[in-house]
């Protein structure tokens, strides 16, 4: 049995429950392989010290031009690699640890980058604008100041008019998300067969990465909210069976 | 040994060769799974009529909102199957000659629509500006004058000032595809392994689309034109290397 693998993630006002999209990746990920791992959170406003202690390089640029340093990260002992990125992770994981199951199995690895580069305009623009301002209000107050000025400098504007609750432009974007949602299950459904994960009947990483983006929201927004109650109606169900699909690998 | 299946293909003014890149994919699955057909020549203007007596219907809408009926075709006198659209052909090859190297290998349906939605947008647009007016000057006076108020009627504009040759419009453009196939280069090198084809050492319908999409635009501007020298230098070397490992299925 490996030493367990360190795991950095943000927390929130709910303790042991993470929502950001991009985290609970590798999450998935670890859970799916049956890693042994252990949870450090950490604040958004010590996000960048915890990587350059570990000697992990940022991950993409500010707006500003600054180094921007994001979590998922990992640092495995039995190796002593530290590493961000869910994508990375999962090659990571997939490298070290051949004897468990294959996140992105081999021959997909550019259809996984391929995958990534068709989600992106499909489903992120409209998501962000709706997940962003909900997660904040589940942060901590140690990383809401830095959360809400870090998104935005990306976004642009103030995150209170992103969407507001009730408003058309909130409407507008609810109504874009189901249509991207529904270009991808055009993806799954086009050549006439059901299938429940991209792959068939095993999750890759490509599930994870949609997976983690639509849990974040739900978690966000809350379960119990009609907005939510709404999503899991759309394409028959489908998002809603993704996540109970998953929720092994969420914990 | 079946009979022929039946390849609706459109001639140009060499004989014998094809400059679409819509029906060279279908050329491709045909020739990688090593089954049997002929080619039947259907000028641009005769493309409707062919597929309405073949019972096949429209695979788009033109801006005025009458059908599209496109080729590639086929007829496949085994089974009694008549098709269009490669992708749609290639779902029908893998199911009915399952004995056959499969052109989409089971488990990457989704990945190949999502393949092909991240591509539309990465190449095809700066490409065909560039293609089709080589197109045109390589078409039979039959299909001419269809295909000139046709692709015009898409893409807007008259074609002779959509990519004069020498223009700055035209360099632009030629940067535009270098930049999208950089990013489709990122796709098959972002674990850092190499690869020939997008899922190893096999390809697959998605190394067919961009194949043929590369191998229809050296063909139209010709390959011993200096703007076609340019593209085999890029990215070192990798679309001249993919074009020549593609070769044997170009016949």
């Amino acid at each position: 049995m490996p030493e367990p693998i360190v795991f950095y993630d943000i927390p929130a006002n709910v303790r042991g429950i993470a929502f950001s999209g991009n985290t609970l990746k590798t999450r998935f990920s670890l859970n799916y392989k049956g890693l042994p791992f252990k949870t450090v959170w950490v604040e958004y406003p010590d996000i960048a010290r915890t990587c350059k202690e570990l000697g992990i390089g940022p991950t993409g640029t500010w707006p500003d031009g600054s180094p921007m340093y994001t979590l998922p990260a990992i640092h495995d002992p039995s190796t002593g690699t530290s590493i961000a990125n869910s994508t990375a992770i999962a090659r990571y994981l997939d490298a070290t640890y051949p004897d468990t199951p294959r996140v992105i199995p081999e021959g997909t690895e550019a259809f996984h980058e391929a995958f990534e580069e068709a989600l992106a305009p499909t489903l992120v623009p409209h998501l962000l604008y709706i997940h962003f301002p909900a997660v904040y209000g589940r942060l901590n107050e140690a990383s809401k100041a830095y959360f809400k000025a870090a998104r935005e400098s990306v976004l642009g504007g103030k995150m209170e008019q992103w969407s507001p609750l009730g408003s058309e432009t909130r409407e507008q974007q609810w109504v874009k998300l189901e249509a991207g949602l529904g270009r991808i299950e055009r993806w799954l459904t086009a050549d006439g067969k059901e299938r429940r994960f991209f792959m068939g009947d095993k999750p890759s990483f490509a599930d994870f990465v949609l997976g983690a983006r639509l849990l974040g929201l739900k978690r966000a927004i809350g379960e119990e909210h009609k907005e939510w109650k709404r999503v899991e109606q759309w394409h028959g169900g489908r998002w809603a069976r993704l996540l109970l699909s998953m929720e092994a690998y969420a914990t």
